[in-house]
């Protein structure tokens, strides 16, 4: 587990040196910190590191006309291809497809039944030509009928030991740096940052906590509901059910963003059309707010996908050109990983 | 234990709470209260009051076996009944008759539809016989069908405005005393208080900051779905739609526990039987609890209703007889309005 540790480590570093700023500079007279700490040191100069710091600094300067009370200030943040990388498949995608063998042998009648038989076929070709609905099914079978506990548990113990292919590390090590240190910057002055996901909320939750320092209760992501009901002991247990509550994507953001949080973001940050409407949102509030985008430029250190300004069109995470071309009309600030960020994951030597 | 569902009647309630004791009592003065200090003072010696300080010293002194870290100390409270008074009718349902006429006026053929007609026309006695399903028509057309800002706009009018008829205050100045004295002292010893309440969670929200010193995102309650759609300015908008999506009430509290919160709590307040399966759930959890119960039997200062220990049996509220008898059973701890508490409210004499 020595490099996750580096992962918690770093991220332990970051919240405390939020910590130690928040102690030495009281909220209210943080806009009086001395120009020279960097907050983000793992950002390249530019438009996207200035639009964060200014937004800052006029949201929390009592003097400012834009300035936000602490408790209004609410900063909703993507998850997949946002915070962490999403290729070439979704995590909590490669979570369910390695569940299937457990599913399969606590009912032994799947293994012959698709899409289960593919699954545990292991033919990776066959499995890249399973169906949305095919999909569904294994996402059902390995993300409900167990309590909540147990789910948590198997959850937690697949994000420590499953290891992405191409950087042989946790994919809780895969969480971009520069924007760390923007859930940190964002922090030390007095905002809540929340993960609003596509994702799964029950899974997410596992881990947001040591990943990002983001607890449990500020994320939102897609729900279905539970049933009470007493075990063979006669204790209450909470069983998840093949039933959405909450589809925490397009539209679904907003929606998911006025039932948990019930408050309008004033910072949101994404990368897909699925977060449009999630900035939209957010823009149409009263006041200065900030809507940023990650466009993965970086085939190099990361990868690279659009198909927005002629990057590869891929399955996974779109950048369409409809959405950066809204993003340039509104305002919005598109990231360039490449150009945008120093380094890109906190393994790489330090800017 | 064969959990009932309540009546729709006490499914879609809700209120408000007392003035601003934020600022007679805050929470960041309480932080630096020596110890010597009394933060319950509303609280007359004896069983309830020991049980509240001991569980916060046990959980949150370092040297103590049942020590539990900050970011896990939730604590849960049930609204009417519980933190504000609930008789002789839930504050949401005044709210949602005193809306009809505006109702009407947007929609005048409902003038002469039933259950509108009767409430229009004053009747106590008439509307006093309206049905369950009268009455969710009635909650439906006045809490679904607009903004979520236009609701919200609306209901922090009424809650600002309207007065009880008995002690001719605000609702929101009816909250209890000492149990506002819970909620800060809990939050002094880094407890992160909730409401969860059978009451509509955008209808609590408007005013929870304000009364109970609890922000909206720390409210679970009864809610509905939205729509994201754009207005005729091209501006996106949330629209309240009339469908369930938790009915936070009886096992839909623990329910609504873990989708808005995530968290099982530590400590949790009740009085009816609509808080059964909260306190249930938070006691079955490792480590120790604190699960409490409120009681009216104070018919001089507040109301009393049981029909437990021989109470008046009334609709609105009921502490059944077998609810005393659990909590007698698994060391819940009932509280006495009459003889635990020195004053219910705050606008009574200091004690």
């Amino acid at each position: 587990m020595k490099p996750q540790r580096s992962s918690s480590l770093q991220i332990l570093l970051v919240t405390l040196g939020a910590f130690a700023l928040a102690a030495l500079f009281p909220v209210a007279t943080l806009a009086e910190v001395p120009s020279t700490v960097d907050a983000l040191p793992s950002w390249n100069d530019g438009a996207a590191k200035q639009a964060i710091v200014d937004f800052v600094k006029a949201t929390t300067d009592k003097s400012s006309p834009d300035f936000v009370p602490p408790e209004e200030r609410i900063a909703t943040f993507d998850q997949d291809g946002t915070l962490w990388v999403e290729h070439p498949m979704y995590s909590q995608v490669v979570y369910a497809l390695d569940r299937v063998p457990a599913v399969v042998k606590a009912k032994p009648e799947l293994a012959n039944v698709e899409p289960f038989k593919t699954v545990l076929s292991g033919d990776r070709e066959a499995m890249a030509k399973l169906t949305t609905h095919d999909l569904e099914k294994i996402l059902f079978a390995t993300l409900t009928g167990m309590t909540v506990d147990t789910f948590a548990a198997e959850a937690k113990k697949w994000t420590e030991e499953a290891t992405d292919s191409r950087w042989k590390r946790s994919y809780t090590e895969l969480t971009y740096q520069p924007m760390q240190e923007v859930l940190g910057y964002l922090r030390a002055n007095g905002f809540k940052t929340y993960i609003v996901t596509g994702g799964g909320q029950d899974f997410v939750r596992v881990y947001s906590e040591r990943v990002y320092g983001i607890p449990p209760e500020q994320v939102v992501g897609t729900a279905g509901g539970t049933t009470y009901s007493y075990g063979q002991d006669g204790k209450p247990i909470l069983t998840k059910d093949p039933k959405l509550l909450l589809n925490d994507n397009d539209a679904g953001k907003p929606e998911g963003i006025h039932l948990m949080i019930g408050r309008r973001p004033i910072a949101a940050f994404g990368n897909t059309p699925g977060d449009q409407q999630m900035l939209e949102y957010t823009g149409a509030g009263d006041g200065l707010r900030l809507k940023m985008l990650v466009l993965h430029d970086d085939a190099k250190r990361e990868y690279a996908y659009g198909p927005a300004e002629g990057l590869p069109d891929t399955k996974v995470g779109a950048f369409t050109q409809d959405l950066y071309d809204e993003a340039k009309k509104d305002g919005w600030v598109v990231i360039s990983m490449k150009n945008d960020w120093k380094r890109i994951f906190v393994f790489e030597s330090a800017p």
